[in-house]
């Protein structure tokens, strides 16, 4: 049987896992991320990944039809689902509903890592516009978030 | 937004999160082992539970069609998969083949726990046979691990 029934993991990385760019997308908006695919399987309808945010980092901010399941890995942080402005600790959950604004921010002081599970097929992220990001903005918890400010 | 876009973790237990019995087939031998579905949603064709094992404890020796994606979230233990008996620490990372013998066992000193992504729609598990088993204890390796001795 293969070795890969059996990946070894050493401090977030994984044997016979690649490190990968955050995103293709050259347009997206984002700061200190890396990508890991953990799972990723003709046989499994879903696919595993582990995100990781650097010190002062942020994933895109972005929405798409499918849903996100994540589960925190790695240190604290903080993230926008909506207008909802959360603090996250580790092994907390995350959902994202659908066609919903939402981003990752780690703090200053360490990484933010995170699994996330969504289907195989999957529609692609839509960036906000610059009407969106006013509509987002109107409101002064989020505009805070996403000007990179701790808040509470 | 409801609330359900966070919850929290506690000590591997979640915040509206259920623990609920291992299995309800009554006929599986296992010990010491809860459940929790962290992401069970009609919008993804996947689900994410938890299990934990107990110290001592171990999960339902069996095979299945579906696959298992498997991230050991707490502690250290050991897997058999196939004929491979596995150490297994934190963050490893175990994948499941189609219709093939697997088990986890956690050791005497500490629960282990692991976070297991399988598809929504999939084939019940079966539990060997004596004659399957037969077939297992015919490796010595497997044996012991089927007896829960620690082996190297």
């Amino acid at each position: 049987m293969s070795a890969e029934i059996h990946r070894r993991a050493n401090n977030f990385r994984w044997n016979g896992v690649d490190v990968l760019p955050y995103k293709e997308d050259q347009r997206a908006l984002f700061k200190g991320v890396t990508r890991q695919v953990l799972f990723r399987d003709p046989e499994q309808e879903s696919e595993l990944r582990y995100f990781e945010v650097a010190p002062g980092g942020f994933s895109t901010l972005e929405r798409h039809h499918h849903t996100h399941s994540v589960l925190i890995l790695r240190g604290r942080g903080r993230c926008l689902v909506g207008r909802e402005v959360r603090q996250l600790d580790t092994n907390d959950l995350v959902a994202v509903p659908p066609m919903t604004w939402h981003q990752f921010r780690a703090t200053e002081r360490e990484p933010l890592g995170f699994l996330c599970m969504v289907n195989s097929t999957r529609d692609r992220p839509q960036l906000p516009s610059a009407e969106d990001l006013a509509a987002l903005e109107a409101d002064a918890t989020v505009a805070a978030f996403l000007r990179g400010e701790a808040g509470r």
